[in-house]
Parts: C-alpha cells; sequence; structure tokens
C-alpha cells in the first residue's frame, strides 16, 4: 500500500466532503484535513429527479475546488463517491461526465447496499462491540446495518434523510406537532420493512453528521470533560430529551445551542426523529458515537486488503500503531517499554501480590506504548504532555474510561498529582482507581527509567521473591549508568505504593562496573 | 549551518548534562533529549585540587554512555565542555587524554569568562530584558554577569558553588545559624570585589539548577497554572522566604518538599543563599528565570555567526520560526495569515476603530503565526489544541501573560467559551483583556476563515468605511467557495463584537462565478 497522501471526496445529498489521509507503512493513516462545503445537492433536484443545471453547476465548483487542494496537499490518488441524490438523479451520468472532464476523478456511485457496507468497515474496525445496529443518516437516505460477532447480517437502505425528510414533512419551523406525527409515522412504515430490527435491544451506533451533533449539544450541556465524539455513549431517553428541546426551540434561537451548528440548524430535528424512531424500534441498550463513517470505510477496505484481515483483529494495536507514526515515537523503543511492562506485571499476578485484570492490561497497554508521546510537544513536562495526549489522540477500542485511566498511568509521578491531574475527570473513575493508578504508575515508571536512554540496555528483567525485599533481577546489555540514576527515585516509590522493598540485581556478568 | 543532530556535553562540577538538539535550516532548533547524571566531580578533587582515580572513572564512564546516546540519536558533532571542577584541577590533562581516548570527544575548559559569556549568550537571546545582572549558581562556581543594552559590560566568575560550599560551610544539615553566617559573610566578601553589582536595581536573572529549584517550589506551592519555568518572575523577598524554609526543613522531610529533586535537596541550600545574596546586593527589582544556559549559549553562538547577528534581532520571531519547523506548521501559509491580520488591524487602527495596542500587535502576532499549531495534534478540536501548544513551547521574548493572551485569541470562538477555557489563568488578566480577547479572536478568524484552504486565495484585503455596513474588500486569485462557507459565521460575530455590520466584497475580474 503506498506511502503518502491519499483523499477520499464524498458526493452527498446535504454537503460534500474531503478528506486527506497520510498513510504510512502498514496501512497506517491520520487525517490531515477534513473539509465541508454544505451543497445540499438534494434540494437541486426537480420533482423529476433531475439536478438542476445550477446544481451541477455548483458541485462541480465545489469538487474543483477540492481537487486543488488535493493537488496542494500533493495527494497521489483522490477517490470520489457519490450517494442517494446522485444515485436517484435521472442526469445522473451528466453530472459525472462533467466531473470527470472538468476535474479528472471519476466518481463512482455507491448503491445503497455499499454505502452501508463501507459505513460497516469504518464502524467495526474502530468501535470495540461485537453486536449492533448501525444508523446513518445522511442528507438523502438512511443507512441501517446490523452485525453480529463483527459480521454484517443485515442492512437496508431507507431513501430518505434529513434533508429530504424535512422538505417532504416538516412544513414550517419549528414544526407543528402533526407535521412531527406524519414524519414518525413514515418513518416508522419504512422501519416496518426491516423485522430483523425490532427488539434487538443491542447497542444502536450513530454515524454522521446528525448523530455527532446530538452527542455535541449533550456534551456542551453536561460540561463534558473530554473533547472526543468517537464512542461518546448516551441512553436512548437522552436523545428523546434533545429531540424534543430542538423541536421545540424556534429557528432564531436554535443558533444559540452550543453544538449545532447553523448549516445543521434546519434540518437537524427531521435527522434526530429518524435516529430516535430507530432507537426505539431497536429497543436499544445505548446509543454509541461513531465518528467514522463512509470515507473511512473506502480507506479500511484498502488498508484490510493490504493487511490480509476481513476486520483488524486488533482495532486497539492498529490505532496505537498509527500514533506511534503520527508522533514520530520509536515503535522500537516503546515496544521494549511493553515488553517489560508485561514481564513485570506477569511476575506480580503470578505471585499473587496482584489480580490479574484486563482492564489493568489494557491501560498499561496503552500507557506503555504511548508513553514518550509527550516527548513531541516538548522534552520539558512531558508527562503532562504525554496525558493531554492520550486524551485527545485518536484511539480505536477503548472506551473514554479507559482513556482517562491510561493517561494518568503514563503520566504517574506522585498520588498526589495523579488526583489533580484528574480533578476534572472524575465521573469516569470508580473508588478502587486511585490504587490501581498508583500501582500501575510506579510499575511503568520503574519499567521506563530502566529504558531511561531508550537503547534498550536492560534486555529482560525477572523478579525473585525474597525474604523482606524483592529483587529485581536485570539482564543487562552493558553497565547500566543513566538508568540507575533514574530508577533510584522509583524504586522508593515503589515501597510506599506496593509496601514491599525492591532492589535492583545486575546480572553478574555484566554488573556496572565497580570504579 | 548543518541540518540535523547536535550534542552538547557540560562536565560541570555537580552534574554531567547532555543536551541533544535537532536543527532545522536557517538555525533552528529544538531539543530533543536532556539528560542529567549527578558526579558530583568537585567532590572528587583531594585538597590539593587532584582529581581522584574513582572520579577520573566515574566521569568516563558517564561520558562514554552520553557519546553511545548520541550515536543512536544519530548526532554528527558532539561539543564537550567542562567547567570549574575541570578548570582547577591539577590532572586535568590526564582527565581529558583518557575522555579522547576512550570516547572521541575533545572537551574544551572553559575559563570563567567564557562560561560567563555563554551564560550571557543563552539569556540575552531568550529573555526579553536590556539590563539585567545575570548569576548562574553552578556546583563548583557562580558566573555573575551584568549586561545593558544587550552588551554585556560586566563578568566575575566566584571559583564557589553550591556543593563546594556546601563542603566548606555547612557541616551539619539542616545548617546552623552560625554556618549560615559564616556562609553569607563568605559570599559577601567575594562580591565586594565587585564594586559594579551594588545597587545596579535592575532584574536579576537566575541561571542553573538553582534558580530553576526555587522557581519550581515556589510554582508548586501557589498552583500556578502554566508549568513554564523560562521567564517566571519571583519578588527577591520571594527567595529570602523560600530561602528560610529550606534552610529550616531537615533533611529527612526535605523530599517532601514539591519540586525539589532528591539529587538536589543536600546543595540547595547553599545556592540559595548565593542567589539570595546576589539579589540584596544588587537590590533587585525582581527575578526571572532562565531555563536557558550555558549550553545553549554555546548553540547559540554558532547559531549567531550562521545568522551574522552579535544578538537576535527579533528572539520572538526566531522562537516562532522554531516552533513552525518543529510542528511542521507552513510557513507560507501562517505567515500569509499574519500578513492578512496585519492588514485588518493597521485598517481598524487607522479608521480610529481600535487603538494602536503594542500588546495587541504581539498578541496577534503569536496567535496568528502558531494558529495552525493545534493540527499538529489532531484536525479535530484543533483550537484547543492550538491553546494548549501556545501555553506550553518554547517561546522567548513574551510573558507568560502574553502567551496566555495570544492562545486565547488563537483559540476564540465564543466569548462564553474563551471564559471557560480561560478559567484557571485569571491571575494573568485584566480587566478590559476579555474584549480585547473577542476583538483580536474575530479579527483572527475572519482572517482565517478567508484562508481555509491555505492556498492564499485572498492575496490581499482592505476595509472601507461606509454607511451602515463596513466593506472588506478581497483581492482574490480564483473564485472563492469554501472561504465563504467558513467566513459566514465570522461576519455574524464581528457584527456581535465590533458592533457593526462587515460585509465581504470580491473584487469584480474574480468574483465566484455566478452559477
Amino acid at each position: 500500500m503506498a506511502v503518502g497522501m491519499k483523499a477520499v471526496i464524498d458526493l452527498g445529498s446535504n454537503s460534500v466532503r474531503l478528506v486527506v489521509y497520510q498513510q504510512g507503512p502498514h496501512g497506517t493513516q491520520h487525517e490531515v484535513e477534513d473539509l465541508k462545503q454544505t451543497v445540499r445537492l438534494s434540494s437541486h433536484l426537480t420533482p423529476k429527479n433531475k439536478i438542476t443545471d445550477r446544481g451541477i453547476a455548483l458541485t462541480v465548483q465545489v469538487i474543483h475546488e477540492f481537487k486543488r487542494l488535493c493537488d496542494a496537499y500533493g495527494v497521489t490518488e483522490v477517490i470520489g463517491v457519490a450517494t442517494q441524490a446522485v444515485r436517484m438523479a435521472v442526469n445522473q451520468a451528466e453530472l459525472l461526465d462533467r466531473i470527470r472532464k472538468e476535474t479528472g476523478i471519476a466518481f463512482r456511485v455507491l448503491s445503497g447496499a455499499e454505502e452501508a457496507y463501507y459505513g460497516y468497515l469504518a464502524v467495526v474496525n474502530t468501535v470495540p462491540l461485537d453486536e449492533a445496529v448501525m444508523v446513518d443518516v445522511g442528507g438523502g437516505s438512511t443507512e441501517i446495518t446490523y452485525f453480529r460477532n463483527r459480521v454484517m447480517v443485515q442492512q437496508i437502505s431507507i431513501p430518505f434523510g434529513a434533508v429530504s425528510l424535512t422538505r417532504r414533512f416538516l412544513r414550517t419551523d419549528p414544526p407543528s406537532q402533526k407535521d412531527v406525527n406524519k414524519l414518525e409515522r413514515a418513518i416508522r412504515k419504512q422501519l416496518d420493512a426491516c423485522e430483523w430490527l425490532k427488539g434487538l435491544r443491542c447497542p444502536v451506533v450513530g454515524v454522521g453528521g446528525t448523530a455527532r451533533t446530538i452527542a455535541r449539544i449533550h456534551q456542551r450541556r453536561r460540561h463534558y470533560p473530554l473533547g472526543i465524539i468517537h464512542g461518546y455513549e448516551m441512553w436512548p431517553t437522552e436523545v428523546t430529551a434533545i429531540l424534543d428541546m430542538l423541536r421545540s426551540t424556534p429557528p432564531e434561537k436554535r443558533s444559540e445551542i452550543n453544538g449545532l451548528s447553523d448549516d445543521r440548524a434546519d434540518i437537524i430535528v427531521a435527522g434526530a426523529v429518524m435516529l430516535d424512531q430507530v432507537l426505539q424500534r431497536v429497543e436499544a441498550s445505548r446509543l454509541v458515537i461513531s465518528n467514522k463513517g463512509l470515507r473511512d470505510g473506502i480507506l479500511m477496505e484498502q488498508i484490510l486488503q493490504h493487511r490480509g484481515e476481513s476486520v483488524l483483529s486488533d482495532m486497539l494495536g492498529y490505532s496505537l500503531e498509527n500514533n506511534l507514526r503520527r508522533f514520530q515515537s520509536s515503535q522500537r523503543r516503546s515496544g521494549h517499554v511493553w515488553h517489560l511492562t508485561q514481564r513485570l506485571y506477569a511476575a506480580l499476578v503470578e505471585q499473587g501480590w496482584w489480580t490479574d485484570d484486563a482492564e489493568v492490561w489494557r491501560w498499561l497497554r496503552v500507557a506503555a506504548l504511548l508513553q514518550d508521546l509527550g516527548r513531541a510537544i516538548s522534552i520539558y513536562n512531558t508527562s503532562k504532555h504525554t496525558f493531554y495526549l492520550i486524551l485527545q489522540v485518536s484511539l480505536f477500542g477503548i472506551s473514554h474510561r479507559d482513556r482517562v485511566l491510561a493517561a494518568a498511568i503514563a503520566a504517574y509521578k506522585t498520588s498526589k498529582r495523579t488526583q489533580a491531574l484528574l480533578a476534572n475527570y472524575q465521573e469516569f473513575l470508580e473508588e478502587e482507581d486511585l490504587l490501581a493508578i498508583s500501582k500501575a504508575g510506579v510499575l511503568l515508571g520503574l519499567v521506563r527509567s530502566l529504558d531511561r536512554t531508550g537503547m534498550g540496555n536492560v534486555r529482560d528483567l525477572h523478579l525473585i521473591p525474597a525474604q523482606g525485599a524483592w529483587k529485581l533481577c536485570l539482564d543487562v546489555e552493558r553497565p547500566l549508568g543513566v538508568e540507575l540514576d533514574a530508577s533510584s527515585k522509583w524504586l522508593k516509590k515503589w515501597r510506599k505504593v506496593f509496601q514491599k522493598e525492591i532492589r535492583l540485581e545486575v546480572n553478574p556478568h555484566e554488573r556496572a562496573k565497580d570504579v
């Protein structure tokens, strides 16, 4: 898979979006640009489904502009896809020909099933759920997909989205109760067509602008301390509450709603009704937001091909790798710290001094691999920067709570400082967490100090239970210096946190020269 | 000046330090590694100033280790310098020969005057003071320098530092009042030798570990919201208060002092007494901390040579350039935003709608040039990341207050959000600041939206006063699209903040195609 810049342009019924990805080796990638222009193509369809001349001209102009931007980024491959509005347009060919002629980009018109599939690919590889219903409320259509054991088993594309439903049903703004009732009935009728949806009682994953907007409004209202949308969870009743608030807010007041952008204010009610109806039909246990959708699914297809997997077997590992590359953090170095961390935790578990806990393993993995991320900001106050970055960067397969815990472990210095760092994140914490953070933080801190030079001088370690103090035997590459200096304060912290002394023993052949 | 990795190893009387710099074009640079090993070379001097065999062996071992690390970083030039302990050692040659033979690094022994000069170079190019006394309390010597109009006019090297003073005067820990009195008298006698120091009443710049430690203790005690040491200011009486606290704390309690590291706990009192005595002798107006010292001065000498300047004429500009390179932010792009920002602010000033304010210019400059820095973290929540980075990265020539204001302007979205962002930074703010931030934030936001694609489509702009609404005439490269979309919300904010409507007018030849 080529290393370099790649772009996806998604010609939707509400907006045209451009995402530019920087691709690294092994299918790693990160977004460097995300631009949207609200063209409302579905509003430029005549009753006979012909895109007007103005609609064509506007669309071509936007794509032209995006193409120029791609050139400026040095993009070598632009993938163009079109969805519902183009799908149903009788003069589809005319539009696509003009685009190809003027920009050189050959757009592919996705079927509803393909659109659903790409959304599924994005979600199943970035949201850690084995079973869920996915719903993507677009401008002109809504894709609903059901996957179990991470395999897509059902899908339907409903030819109505936030823009078209608004145009068809909501004649006033705010809409009358009567119109909303009619809209709800129409959606229910559409949903009746998929018997499989009813009462699945699994989580629903919300994809696309409608779900993101509802989540953002919800986050702002409760002053959610993390700015992350991906993986955010809501109760279905909370969605209904926000819908009720939205439909009763007159348009001139709607711009004051924190989290709602101007270009979505007029279509959000219809979109929210759709989402709400799906949640009800599924009797969903919760709504999980995915920031990844169609565009990411298109790239993901290539990544999976390259990696020879049908779904990512380790989405967390993949996203950790993405971040190590993105922040030019040494994979060898962080991998070695993670290796030593595992060895030490496993030894403590084996000796019965710590319980074997999947959560702790996960936190330690993220913390150990990303422990050095903060150096990308500065080598001063690095642990503070690492804390910030672990809370902010794109990570898949872990919860927001996991992030907070992993960030605190990676940044651990003292329990007092940890409490200060976590002051705004109390809602994520449980009672025993502070002790777990201290133990894991000291463990990781000690291991990091043993690789302070990043040269892997400590090849391996093993813990030996002993009367009084534990012995930590180090298998070293060459005499230690900086490492011993750096580890001394962690040995003191160890005693405090584990209530047990630990002593380093360098293997006899390579003991530090006795000078 | 070669682009690549460069290192400075500073063989001091208390510790050996390694700093590795990544060098970019035009003398830009940033640190990628900073390692210290506390060897206490001055403790390995016999009464006849001979370094013991053990002292030599320890030193060689540490430098060997640092050399290996330099190799791992791909360092192409290692500059080694030695100070007081080596300077006074009768077997200096023996030590340096062994180092050269075993590591290939030819260490240069700096005279006291050279040491002072390099410290001066570091400070005068990173701290925005025209006149100051600099004091660098080392392990074995103390360098005091006086510069006026940014030119070094006096300097003295006192052959006593924190380690040697402790050894010689402080026989107990905590020290007796009698010993401290004796120490103070000895220092005063040394200071008597420089008549020029007395009553200068200028700021004192504190360089080195003693000053940094005192600042860090002070910051922790008052919960200072910024983690930055460089440019931190203290009143002389605050230094005295911390000295009093330190000398009355028994050693076993000293490790609990937040900000004081274990390897400095036993020598901090002597160092603090030296600093305090200098502050008193100068009758200093304040103490300003410099995180930059000897090592940075050595690199700075090369940078200045390369740039053909005796001191940096624009230290802020230099540090902004460093950061743009470090975070791979486009200089062309940010430079263009700064150009348009200046044009618009100047026009507002010219029309009498805003006052010409050097502070506002400075904030706007930092905010405009670093506006995109947050993209280095993520293209989502970018403004939040930009806020964080402007508060954290290495910037010279501006105060901590300037940083806070510039960060708030760069991240501006609404005044409500600004207040939330600034909640922890109230101590830096004055009454009118929120209005200034809103105005500058909206101005920058509008300009940024006009270059949303980063392609410089808006070449230039000029403001035309008009009845009712102002006109902002745009000289464009090609039809605008994304830019107009992005600017519409800023035009609304403009009206709210400036209480005056503003309308865009695209120059007629290049008006967006009327489709």
